[in-house]
């Protein structure tokens, strides 16, 4: 079974950077939308988003902020960080298809509180930047491997 | 059908406030895995969430940030909104069964840039903050009333 594994605080050390991808889907905004229950039309609507500036549907841009948070979940620290803090800008739309890349890079360590900073910027598919922001952790004490869950599977209701 | 509308930035003043709430159930939390691709045991696996710091599983920190986007899209200032910039200081965690209350306040507006601030606090149903910080938003410039599109409902593949 495939494992997850993290990086402990003394294991981390300033400059290192990690990546994560994702392709966005119509599946995805539906998804967001149900959970997070923003319904607007800009996300759901085709008629409606196509008469906007967009263009068209655009995902929520929180959806962005789903995508960095699974990069440090997932990533840099990685399973048992504890995430004490965030800030986005959001500087342009992702759209259905677009393959988003969220770059961490670790910018400070804070020895007495066991706390680090992540620079987070996230590009589309032309390199674009989507999101920019900072990322506060504080990863795990311990080194931990771990059996990875299956990704849950969700089809839409009928 | 049900609307959805808008505060124009025009319609907009400071100490203005608005409230949005959602009860997070097991499946917004997988939902939000399958969505962010963040698959933790924490948020998915009782026996090692029983074995952390929580003692059960706990909601993804992003899935209250998504919230508090639904709160800033629907309610205030609601459709039409372009989203600027979120910061987020991550307090207590969120537990399944757990209601989580969005309250949003006016804190500034800026004419030149038609650009509004607003505080972000998010508190559990025994009133506790679970996550504090400020949005910047820009209203949309015209007054919307759009139809209320309907919720995606979705299941889990077996």
């Amino acid at each position: 079974m495939d494992q997850l594994q993290n990086l402990t605080y003394d294991e981390i050390s300033i400059g290192q950077t990690a990546d994560y991808s994702k392709q966005v889907e119509e599946t995805d905004i539906r998804m967001f939308a149900a959970v997070s229950g923003d319904v607007n039309p800009v996300h759901l609507d085709e008629a409606f988003a196509a008469g906007t500036m967009f263009g068209g549907r655009i995902a929520h841009g929180m959806l962005t902020g789903a995508v960095i948070s699974a990069a440090l979940a997932m990533e840099l620290p990685g399973p048992g960080t504890i995430y004490l803090g965030q800030t986005m800008r959001f500087l342009r739309p992702v759209k259905i298809g677009d393959r988003i890349s969220v770059h961490l890079e670790v910018t400070a360590k804070r020895d007495d509180k066991k706390i680090v900073t992540l620079a987070c910027e996230v590009t589309n598919q032309e390199g674009k930047a989507v999101v920019t922001g900072e990322a506060q952790v504080m990863p795990a004490r311990e080194k931990l491997i771990i059996d990875r869950p299956t990704l849950p599977q969700f089809k839409e209701a009928d």
